[in-house]
């Protein structure tokens, strides 16, 4: 499907990408481009790429997943490297942002971006936690642009189908409206809320008597806080918004400590919800 | 240890405790007190009673394990059937009003109850559930009364030992403090996220975009509504001070939307305390 593919940033997910397609035999040869001789190395090792350069020329299909906050440079460079019919996708976890940036260093050659979100991840990082299976049957949603052609878009959708995703399509606005609600926000309570225990005088005893529910409320509170600065500022406006939802939201609970028959429905029918989702996508 | 226990509701916690006290052979024999003939006969079978019974006369330990808003009832029987020397311990969530309806109830022989909430749990209720290992290595917190005797107190402590549990002491007060903040918090604000976004619009949308850090974040949310409706409104006055000086947090995270390095910085503190603390745990 593709000769020459390059990932720019082989950690996790580019990694993981580079693995996935060549075990569905969708690439001949993969091309690492990444700051780190080490992890480099390490993708070297294990498979996940068979050369490395600093250039994306000749390649058919560019794969960035860099740290969000690089993509501004590394458009740049694409913009110099980039073969005409070449496809450029990415990773990032909001959109908005990353398009303003492609847009901004692509130019008019900005077609040749369709933008997308693997919802995979991990807790760890790196060339060497990369697996060929990560993004099997997760979603990835491709935010396709005006300026993309319908073949460009279908040739990314299959590269990530090629990798065993579930691709769905939607607005770079309505991704960041979506992921920014059920992904985000989470997100962003799980670190406000360790960092209000841990900040009180008696944090270390409050700790001591938290149980199971509260390790796996803030698993997401382990998550890489430099990635998650960058996916809450990007985002700012949403996650503005949404915490001032939740922050409504709390007040209406609060306020039904005193109504506990409305707080029990209240309860029960988030109880309802989420099993009805559990259900829905086992 | 004991020779004639009486628990009374025989669910999870209640049929735990007399399997493990049974395994750890502390007692001769286990009396169930229940309102379902079905759960009895299923605790009877499983072999967590011995024998069911209406009274808990002639017994020198009784476990009172029903949901918390049946205890006045319970402890109103008790006062009329309880043997001078036998001692009450609890399994429930919170403390400052267990113990009130235990002194109302009880009056002169409020000394004979000593308090405890041993922090374990399940998704799963009822004595099929029941297991002799849901205690052990857990935390099981007494907060005796001033009433109680240090000889009273040591009973129930060992009652618990028995169990396989690492016992503490700590006031009613302080009990609830530290419970409304590392359980009671996290359980109000996953009820609450959930409920905020399955009644949005687009909300099945929503859901079928969540990955697993919602799943973790919110399986709390799929707790029982009437238990949880009962804690938090039992300990209405700290759930009030806990979700303000959460909302006071969120606050500041998003003042934090605009000055990255210090947002940044809150999440990286957030982490590494929620790390240290899963390796002290360990």
């Amino acid at each position: 499907m593709f000769e020459r593919v390059a990932v720019v940033g082989v950690g996790l997910i580019g990694g993981s990408f580079a693995l996935a397609l060549k075990q569905a035999g969708a690439c001949r040869h993969v091309v690492g481009v990444g700051r780190s001789p080490e992890n480099l190395r390490t993708a070297l090792a294990r498979g996940a790429i068979d050369s490395t350069s600093t250039s994306v020329s000749g390649c058919d299909l560019v794969m960035v997943a860099t740290p969000v906050a690089q993509f501004p440079a590394v458009f740049e460079r694409l913009a110099t490297q980039l073969a005409p019919d070449a496809v450029v996708t990415d990773g990032g976890s909001t959109k908005r942002d990353v398009i303003d940036a492609a847009r901004r260093a692509l130019g008019p050659r900005i077609g040749q971006f369709v933008p997308a979100h693997p919802i995979a991840g991990a807790e760890k990082s790196g060339a060497a936690a990369a697996s060929a299976e990560l993004f099997r049957d997760r979603r990835v949603v491709l935010t396709p642009l005006a300026e993309n052609s319908a073949a460009m878009v279908d040739r990314v959708d299959q590269a990530w189908q090629a990798c065993g995703a579930r691709t769905s399509r939607m607005s770079p606005q309505a991704h960041d409206e979506v992921l920014g609600a059920v992904s985000h926000l989470p997100h962003l309570l799980a670190f406000a809320l360790v960092h209000e225990i841990a900040g009180r005088p008696n944090a270390e005893e409050l700790f001591s008597f938290a149980a199971g529910g509260f390790r796996d409320f803030t698993r997401i509170a382990s998550s890489h806080p430099e990635m998650w600065r960058d996916i809450c500022v990007a985002n700012r406006d949403r996650m503005l918004e949404e915490v001032s939802r939740f922050s409504r939201k709390l007040d209406e609970v609060k306020a039904l400590l005193d109504e506990p028959a409305r707080l029990e429905a209240l309860f029960a029918e988030a109880r309802t919800a989420r099993d009805a989702w559990l259900k829905r996508s086992s």
